[in-house]
């Protein structure tokens, strides 16, 4: 198998790879290679190389067209079977407004966008989200709430984790209401354990809160069994004992119930699913936690703020960033990974379709048609659990709840038999009058009263002190974008203010933001992919749980391990995963001592953030003068902790972005000394089919599907971060209460039980876009795998070699050569220069580029990536507007410009910053803006792709936000004034 | 039945129509009515004015929810049967690229732009029209190539006029190869008839050109058997009579057989639907014709040429429109209306994607396989018709053909058979190999010879002479976007450069730019309604055949007429339909004499070109000063004619934007005359569900799908034109030979025959776009309907009475009031300040806005046309930013700003006037390029909408193009320098 395979003119290779076989000779010609298995050999240490045998043995099948995947992806989707869900338990039924599928989830310009860490290119989603945490404050009551979590479940366990931070008492012990959401305890137990916290169950309607040492207490409202009670009283009493009050609402309830803000808790977490966002088989949709006032610091996730730009105008940006991981390692509050942005977009934008007098009568509507189903139940003879609820109907039907059940399957509903004599069901938007006849139909031949009918009767019986008064959703943008053709205009102003792939490249490091196809996307849209409940039975899935087989196959051979879990939602989910399943190992093997965590000095925020979290002791080792793990301190480290060494956490390509030659070496020396390697797969771009991390040392490893395996970013999530793990850790992989299929494929052991704790709400995480990664790989095959590995490496160092004209390479390996991505070293530019990363970067916009990841891993750098999908004609655009930037910042250096005057200081430049007042400046507003030979209006030919681009020129919105002002006048939502 | 329904949360016409019912109540309000009814009452004649009875009786049945409606249509669209189509005969299977699909076909920044008539904010379209024409010319060997028809047939129809316009012999008599397409003789017919030319069958290949009097021959190429031969001869004989040889060419067997240009035609014809362009049952699908130099000015459709703005920069626009019938009448050369823009941008989309190694590729695949076919079919006894093809094989079968067929449809493929001994199969891009040994292997069981396997034989039997040797898409477009990313940017980067419904009203009068509302686009792109042959059996298509009946019924009733054909795929072929059965009616009584058409002053060009077209001597009726038909020259008119008046063509409401109060009296004194009334229904929009033109007298209507009944404007198509007749011009309708179900419902009459000869190339015409309006109707329901109706006159007015703050209107019905459309008549104006129409149309581009419609029907005037899906804030910045330019054009007449160097001048302002070189203007760069309140950057509160729109500014692409330069240096494809 070779780096260059031929490729079919209907291969997709060729679409994937943005470079033909032309440039790549090229570029190989620039670095000196006849091809690109000779770069591969010389930029691969040969001891990880795959070589010919190994990569032969792979079940991934050969690449096949783009029409013939989808065929069998159709097969797939055909074999599961759409039934209404009437399950609920966190999940329902809704409406997708037309307007925003069409223009939000399937418009590249959203979903290819990136997290909003460049704030002045991204200001259309920064206040999609700001719309989406106004939205849960108002409706949760609370004043600030972040811009999403991953789902309710681990949105409850990070409020777990902000109480036992703020709780102003001590104490080990996490109070969980009996009537939470199952899926809710389970994941706060997995989190439990890891921290060795205590969680306690209580029946806090009927036992209230208990005395005791307890420094938090989550409250379902209305609970997992519909029921509504009044909670204040618990709620004071456990705000009275200085513990942290936490109520777990369902947002679509508060239209017409009081909010927990108003019956005095401390946090709300839920879920924003049910706003639009499809059931998907569990996810992915949107989480939130929000907080009261004095709170807000503590938040876990992102939070955007109302800042002011260099003009003086309102700007929007991610608020209170110290809090994270990236700065805050293992300390970090709030973990940066674990947004679901393009869903927040979603149901932010679902609120502002509706309104509060839609959601209220989507409310009010699903309530009203609960209570005429539990009046006729009622009058039928049958008992309810409890009497005053929401949506939720929990039906005494003693020996008959399984046949009710499946009269309720025959009519084609799903609900939920809770033993034998009770049926459980939930009422969603979805449900109409007819199909509440045919549900009422369902169960009248199990009627003990038999004969009655469907009367509508009003809801609110037993809601006594809990009716909403307090309005919401009274800022204009929830009224001003009602008609379609409003709410498009608006979708689209927003997302034209933003940078995304499908307007020029994104060159990540350690981001890997490739070609998200089109065809990879086309699954995801599809009632059999997204209409299912993520606790549906196994027959009406068959076809996600084969799809979700094969991919788990599949990455296990690319990855070299034994076995592989897809329910992680999220890259720091994986890690979290990862890392529990090692400290069950090694207590398994009575070796609970075991505790310390190994994390170079060049690890991702978010190893040491998640070490943490699983409740291990982290230790730095050392880096050397190139970069790489100090062989010296490692092997002090591992004797300084003896028997207390859990594992070491390592990044593969490093995150300097080179391949270690001596990573063997240290996988070896851990385990000798009985710890476990944990190998970050967030470079695994760099690896596909030309190494394997569970060949070369790895136990765990957790990938990014949203990196390597093409899911787009979303502009900050939806990721998935499955977990990858030889076999002797696959019963400690998680597992879930509800999954369909225990047992999962390992490699040479059949299957096997993953019996850890869930990590995340849904068994399989976030499976509706599984299909984007199972499309990839059947796309590619394994040769067109190794093609774009081969590529992107190739990419990475013909742009370091183009680079090093103007600016020094950090790192590299052996030969002079970088793996996937490169590390542009400013310092020395900025000490001789005074123009700063932030400059450069911001330069780069007016250019008409997003800028590289700026000080990671090393402050003051540039890490670029430009992956195998961008082509020549792009990367070499990028290297000519570096180096002009760097002509920019001589002439700074020169004095022809000022050192605070001139292009690069004040990057980046609005169209409205030329057109406005004077110009003061000491350069042309024809340097401002259209700086690059490209951009400017040279060339008059038809089609000259100068003329094109500045007819084309991406216009930043705003100018350079002022962070600081930002944080010091914190406003997280819309202003009402 | 009120024109102010109740409306429910959930329903659609509250996203349709734009104005909410508090928006409405101020509108009304500074018009002086109490009530949408008072309003319509006031403005309506109640001569016409529908009652409570009449629309009570109506089979459109009561609107419903998006998600309802769909799942109705999907039911619709699952009784559709999906096999593969080896019928070929101008329709083949095809890969629409998903690239393509996704950012074509399902954005509306595409699907929802506007005719180019306005280049400067048209320029994304225009290139891609450029593209589009290029393509066809490198592949055909023309000179020329308009910017697509209709389809195939039509195009053919179109190329027999051109060359009666311009052969250099007389006669009466056109040619037509006897191996032509069915559907293209059949339409040639028709056209034929209309204009007493006679059509003449020739077996070219064995008979040569006949001696005798023609004026021009189409010659089909490969013929539609599929026979390949070399038609230099009879080109040659042809031509050298003087008369003009047409070609209709196969696009994809162009890239591998000499093209057409290469053998001496004169013209070509044929379809790009094989290049992306899914079958659709028949259509939209973009045809062409091409000419070589000479012809140009003859050539029929739009034409898009290169030119160059203000700054001498290159830019694009349509030529020659002197040519156009909105200018030239019923002497027109070409007929604007018959464009399919958008699968026009999808197909040279398909060939910029493959490129020209790609589309060869493609070519020889198709061409190898069905050499390896054939190969094997002789092989096992059969005997082919041809022996020399590309993709298409008559097989004898003596006696076996209908098993045959059936083997093949129970392998999943569709053929042909021809008599019963006869197999007629064509291959395409989608025929797998595998499908191919499928195809074999139905074969197999009726071999004479059995036992044969299938083998890999090339392509190129009998091709002698006739192998393609001169490259094709050699410029750089065609090789420059060769990854998804690329090509997904390129998209993007055109796109970007056009002014859509997605950024903005679209205030086109007489054009009604409605909202194109999501839920009704889904349906276009499913498999069970694009994936379907033409000429596929009935009971196959009992989906669409229904929908198609049902919305036959449904527009019969809104219109109140009999009977509807929705063959006609664009508004001129329904008019063309509707006069060519008006002329046999009167034929059918003995009364072929009666030739007279009048025409009012105030008609569409369209009008009077397709009267001419239907064998009709054009008479115009005077205006009278109010712009009424002036009742005292009509009746002059019909005494001057007697019995040869054949019919009045009218507008309703006028072209004038008015209510005419003596409609039911015109129509009276023309069916006293024995004359038939022709009512266009280019303004339906002011009248569904408030008056019907088959009620007060027309007897035959055409309409505009994509005007009153959403289907998008695609950029100038795809329309549909369907007809609509009282019942005794039933019979006389467009039939097909083709046809599924050959009745069609006839008001009170049971079901009947259509029998005029078919006016497009497929039975139904475009019928893979009428799931858009089956689902606006059935989301609307009558009261929906009638309230949309309502809500759009009263913008109108609004808008009117606003505007008249600063302009004149220049006709108004009895009680001062417009209908849905208004004229502001500039030429006071432009008399005062020397401002023109152009000045202010091109300076709405500065302030936000697509101009309204410019110099139609009052040359001097702007028709401006809101529609009912504008919302009040929208109207209002409209209105806003007209009073502002009139403010500005006093500032000009003040002295202010110099008569030649002013704003309106020198507008549109692009990006680079304000940043590039020096400012040497009296007026500011802001006041250029934000001079609305709303676009200046005045108010720093968040969410302001003057700072979300300074954020969001449409900037154009080009500065003011200069028209007459592009004619006089005509650049009709991409150079080659």
């Amino acid at each position: 198998m070779t780096a260059t395979p031929a490729l079919d003119h209907d291969s997709f290779v060729r679409r994937h790879v943005g470079t033909d076989p032309g440039a790549q000779r090229h570029m190989l010609e620039v670095l000196g290679y006849e091809s690109l298995d000779e770069m591969l050999r010389a930029a691969v240490p040969s001891t990880i190389l795959l070589d010919e045998e190994a990569l032969d043995a792979t079940s991934v099948p050969d690449g096949i067209t783009e029409p013939a995947a989808l065929e069998e992806l159709r097969a797939l989707a055909d074999r599961n079977i759409v039934h209404r869900s009437l399950i609920g338990l966190g999940y329902h039924g809704t409406h997708t407004p037309a307007v925003i599928q069409r223009n939000v989830l399937e418009n590249p310009a959203w979903y290819t966008a990136y997290t909003p860490y460049q704030p002045e290119i991204s200001q259309g989603r920064l206040e999609a989200l700001l719309t989406f945490q106004t939205m849960v404050c108002d409706l949760t009551g609370m004043d600030v709430s972040n811009a999403s979590t991953l789902d309710e479940a681990t949105s409850a366990a990070e409020a777990l984790m902000l109480a036992r931070r703020t709780a102003k008492r001590n104490g080990n012990v996490f109070l969980v209401d009996a009537d939470a959401l199952p899926a809710t305890k389970a994941v706060l137990q997995g989190r439990a354990d890891g921290l060795g916290i205590e969680l306690r169950e209580v029946d806090f309607r009927t036992d209230g809160a208990p005395e005791g040492d307890y420094f938090g207490a989550l409250i379902q409202y209305p609970g997992a069994s519909g029921r509504i009670w009044d909670p204040r009283d618990v709620i004071a009493e456990v705000r009275s004992t200085k513990a942290v009050a936490i109520v777990a609402a369902d947002l679509l309830s508060l239209t017409m119930l009081a909010s927990p803000g108003s019956l005095g808790a401390d946090v709300t977490v839920g879920t924003t699913q049910r706003f639009g966002i499809p059931l998907g088989f569990g996810g992915p949709h949107a989480g939130f936690v929000a907080v009261r006032k004095g709170l807000e610091r503590q938040l876990p996730g992102r939070l955007v703020g109302v800042s002011r730009d260099a003009d003086g105008h309102p700007a929007y940006r991610l608020s209170l960033q110290t809090r994270e991981q990236h700065i805050r390692r293992d300390k970090a509050t709030s973990s940066i990974t674990t947004a679901q942005v393009l869903l927040a977009v979603m149901a932010a934008m679902y609120a502002v379709y509706h309104g509060p007098e839609g959601l209220t009568r989507i409310g009010r509507t699903v309530a009203d048609r609960t209570a005429s189903l539990a009046d006729l139940l009622r009058r039928s003879g049958f008992e309810l659990v409890a009497e005053s609820f929401f949506d939720t109907l929990e039906v005494r039907a003693t020996g008959t709840a399984t046949d009710i059940a499946a009269s309720l399957r025959e009519a084609g509903f799903l609900v939920r038999v809770l033993g034998d004599d009770v049926v459980h069901l939930s009422l969603d938007e979805t449900i109409t009058a007819a199909d509440l006849q045919a549900i009422a139909a369902a169960f009248a031949p199990h009627a003990p009263t038999p004969g009655q009918e469907l009367a509508e009767v009003g809801s609110g019986a037993g809601w006594d002190g809990l009716v909403r008064e307090d309005p919401f959703l009274r800022h204009p943008v929830f009224s001003s974008f009602r008609s379609e053709t409003a709410m498009m205009r608006y979708l689209r102003r927003l997302s034209d203010r933003d940078f995304a792939l499908d307007r020029g490249m994104i060159p990540l490091g350690s981001c890997t933001m490739k070609l998200n196809a089109a065809t990879e996307m086309a699954g995801i849209t599809w009632a059999e992919f997204n209409g299912i409940h993520p606790f549906a039975p196994t027959e009406d899935v068959t076809g996600y749980l084969d799809l979700i087989t094969q991919l788990e196959t599949w990455l296990t051979d690319l990855t070299g391990y034994d076995t592989v879990s897809l329910q992680p939602n999220a890259g720091s989910q994986g890690e979290f995963a990862g890392l529990l399943a090692i400290r069950a190992y090694h207590a398994s093997r009575g070796e609970s001592s075991r505790d310390v965590c190994l994390v170079p000095s060049s690890a991702h925020g978010t190893n040491a953030a998640s070490a943490v979290n699983a409740g291990l002791r982290v230790v730095v080792v050392a880096s050397d003068a190139k970069g790489n793990i100090d062989l010296d301190d490692l092997g002090q480290k591992i004797k300084d902790h003896g028997d207390e060494l859990a594992a070491i956490m390592i990044t593969y390509p490093s995150t300097h972005g080179v391949y270690e030659e001596e990573v063997r070496t240290v996988c070896e020396l851990v385990h000798d000394a009985g710890g476990q390697v944990y190998v970050d797969g967030a470079n695994l771009n760099a690896l596909l089919q030309v190494a394997r991390p569970g060949e070369f040392g790895g136990d765990v490893s957790h990938l990014n599907l949203h990196k390597t395996f093409c899911i787009p970013h979303g502009g900050g999530g939806p990721g998935v971060g499955p977990v990858a793990a030889k076999a002797h850790l696959a019963p400690f992989l998680p597992g879930h209460p509800e999954i369909q299929r225990e047992s999962h494929p390992v490699a040479g052991a059949g299957e096997q039980v993953h019996g850890g704790a869930p990590v995340s709400q849904a068994p399989y995480g976030s499976p509706s876009i599984l299909p984007i990664t199972w499309t990839y790989i059947r796309l590619m095959g394994p040769d067109g795998l190794r093609h774009a590995t081969a590529s992107a490496v190739l990419a990475a160092n013909y742009m370091a070699r183009r680079l090093s004209e103007s600016y020094e390479i950090l790192y590299t390996g052996e030969n002079g050569l970088v793996a996937h991505e490169c590390i542009v070293d400013l310092r020395p530019f900025t000490e001789r220069t005074g123009i700063t990363v932030d400059d450069v970067a911001k330069r780069l916009i007016d250019y008409g580029f997003h800028a590289p990841t700026m000080s990671f891993p090393v402050a003051g750098t540039l890490m670029v990536e430009p992956t195998e999908s961008e082509d020549l004609a792009e990367i070499d655009r990028f290297v000519e507007a570096m180096l002009m930037i760097a002509k920019e910042a001589d002439e700074v250096l020169a004095g022809t410009w000022p050192a605070e005057d001139n292009p690069l200081v004040n990057a980046p430049h609005t169209a409205s910053s030329i057109a406005t007042g004077e110009w003061t400046h000491p350069y042309s507003r024809e340097i401002a803006v259209y700086p690059g030979s490209w951009t400017a209006p040279e060339d008059d030919s038809v089609h000259d792709s100068a003329q094109m681009r500045i007819q084309s020129k991406y216009w930043p919105p705003v100018r350079r936000i002022d962070q600081a002002w930002g944080d010091r006048n914190l406003v997280p939502t819309w202003p009402l004034d």
